[in-house]
């Protein structure tokens, strides 16, 4: 269960339940058309599931993915916060970077004879994917016709596509309108993430729980909170995550993709508009960027999220040490104890600096709470993207510099 | 050897030398004087190398860190990148945050017998750090009177120091006037990494080299990028790093909590200022933040860094994949010449879009490289920080978390 609460720093026009209205029936509009299909994910998966079941990944104890961008950063989200709830996971490997130590390394973890591989790419095109597929064929002299440990994740009819047809290597669609970075809910996550172990079940059934109960209008929280972020958005144009857990580290890096890719745009008015998303791991960098939030410019609004019951007993132990008795208040408390209320402290010191602040408490780790978290931030997305009057689902900036590398690498 | 270009995207007044020359002036008499001392360190820290070459730290395989903030990211940064090139080096496992997950999964990789165990702490009180080694003594039950298998690091006449004392625990002290976030070129680097079997003369080798050159105003472009950055400091209050190699994601978050801790303030008439700075990595992130940079508010500055020769001879496989043929003309190339053309091309893209960039080379993974970066950075910091008029070197905005924490659970 997900529990919300909000403080606003600046004072808003009179509560316009209008427009809160028109933004929600400008989602639902969204929702029943053909251009955006994200929000049928939790239920279109369940299909994927129903395939996957009568399919063996026993033989397999390592997951390796070669994706980057929408296709690794839900799937090292999902896998990194729902491990310690899940010790039978199978390793996952992931490939994303160009960068060649970093291969490297990760093919020395590579047992050709227990790794199941996918390759991961809406293009199917994708340079640095397909060269990453190309060195792991031949390190491992992976056989392509018939293949029964490749997999492949891609739109239906783009380039890999016909290269898994032609190969006859089983393949799963990602729908065509269903963005890169709105993907994680499809067969870019559910299918490695089931592979691996996962219960891919509840985390569709949280993310489906919280899209139905927003679209009956049960989270107007979610409404005021984008039209603030919107009406604010040339102030408070930097949004912060600050996440109390370890773990929590890479769905914030899913949310700084999700949100500065969609909303960092050319308005239809060709105006520059954009947030800047910044990704916080508590209590950590009260050590490092807390100061900057503190007493800097107010450009900036904070979100907490914490984690109630971690379901570890770990206990300070009620040791005194000598010069440093000080620290003995905290003994023979829980870490999980600590680590929260550090979260609360500094939020409370950062509402009393005068900055926006809001706080999702996740009950526990669980399939549900991140199913849910992953909605919650896609809607939230899409609204503050209508408001902005920018085309949320689209990346048109980073043509470029493509264009540019092709031409310097000799491409035709 | 690095090497640095520049572009900046809005115009200067003409070109003021006396400006530029007062500015290395003001850090002249800073270093000259004696309330910050982290100028001197690459000199003085030569001191400890000479101390530790009459150490056995041999007898250990893991290097357990417990410390947080300036007390751990600068050895992360330098542990992640000198990896590579010092396959031998032992293990670090380092204990930060309060997370209780986190802390487990740490305790289950150490092994006591073969662990070197460095409690750092400027203060000698920080809660994370004293609670995790409370933890640590308990669960590997460690002997705390004449121990040899555990360091402090921390400042003379601190908590910690008085407790090393008391218990005959060897200590090395943090010059006092070094704050946290300028201290990895002190002891709390250098003992620590030195111990894990790091190079770490050449590091200050490194280090040295590029202060005294800065010193000897050969490194003009530095007073010219400060000089920039403090005049657009309202404009382009945004900083943002995009460093083309995993094994510097590290070393950025290192220079996160220096830009922002340092910069982020209230200056000497009471107004807010700061810069917020971003840790970017490249190529991932142009899958990810790349179109907001591009297509939003032109409210960002963009520094690239590379590795011209990462030493790896990893090649794309001349492979030619049905049907994705169209990414055959990078076959036969190097990993190296990819990421690399990639960050020349978006490099290119995001000077195009009209933002200032500025690129920073490395020709090769070393320790005087790594040095030299570090001590750029803590000039440039301290350049900034002049002239925006404030104190660079405290962190008063932090505290008021702490003291609704302490009240909270119950300290007096």
């Amino acid at each position: 269960m997900l529990s919300f609460s909000s403080h606003f720093s600046r004072k808003l026009p009179p509560k316009d339940s209008a427009s809160l209205n028109e933004m929600l029936a400008s989602l639902k509009k969204e929702r029943d058309g053909d251009e955006v299909g994200y929000y049928n994910l939790p239920q279109s998966s369940k299909k994927i599931l129903q395939e996957l079941s009568s399919m063996d990944f026993d033989r397999f104890s390592q997951i390796v993915i070669m994706g980057i961008g929408g296709s690794s950063l839900g799937i090292k989200a999902i896998n990194s916060i729902l491990k310690p709830i899940t010790p039978d996971a199978k390793e996952m490997i992931f490939f994303e970077n160009s960068d060649p130590i970093a291969i490297s390394e990760n093919i020395s973890k590579i047992d050709k004879h227990k790794a199941c591989f996918f390759v991961i790419s809406k293009s199917g095109s994708t340079i640095e994917t397909t060269s990453i597929f190309k060195t792991l064929i031949k390190h491992f002299s992976l056989e392509l016709d018939n293949a029964t440990n490749i997999f492949a994740i891609t739109d239906d009819g783009s380039y890999l596509s016909k290269f898994a047809t032609f190969h006859n290597i089983k393949e799963f669609h990602i729908p065509h309108n269903v963005g890169g970075r709105f993907s994680v809910l499809s067969a870019v996550g559910v299918v490695p993430l089931y592979a691996a172990g996962y219960d891919v079940a509840s985390i569709l059934d949280g993310a489906a729980l919280f899209v139905d109960s927003f679209f009956s209008g049960n989270e107007k929280h979610l409404l005021e909170k984008a039209n603030y972020i919107y009406l604010n958005s040339k102030k408070e144009n930097i949004n912060v995550i600050f996440s109390y857990a370890d773990r929590l580290e890479h769905f914030t890096k899913w949310y700084v993709q999700l949100w500065g890719e969609s909303l960092g745009k050319l308005d239809r008015d060709g105006n520059s508009v954009g947030l800047t998303p910044i990704s916080l791991t508590g209590a950590v960098d009260q050590h490092s960027f807390l100061q900057l939030i503190i007493q800097g410019p107010k450009d900036k609004s904070v979100t907490f999220i914490n984690i109630s019951d971690f379901k570890n007993p770990l206990e300070i132990p009620d040791i005194s040490l000598h010069a440093i008795e000080q620290t003995d208040f905290i003994n023979k408390q829980r870490f999980n104890r600590l680590i929260n209320e550090q979260c609360k402290a500094t939020m409370q010191s950062v509402m009393e600096s005068g900055i926006t602040t809001d706080l999702i408490t996740l009950d526990e780790i669980s399939g549900e709470n991140i199913g849910a978290m992953i909605m919650y931030y896609e809607l939230l997305t899409s609204l503050v993207g209508h408001a902005l009057n920018i085309n949320t689902y689209n990346q048109p900036g980073v043509e470029l510099g493509k264009e540019i590398l092709y031409k310097n690498l000799g491409s035709n």
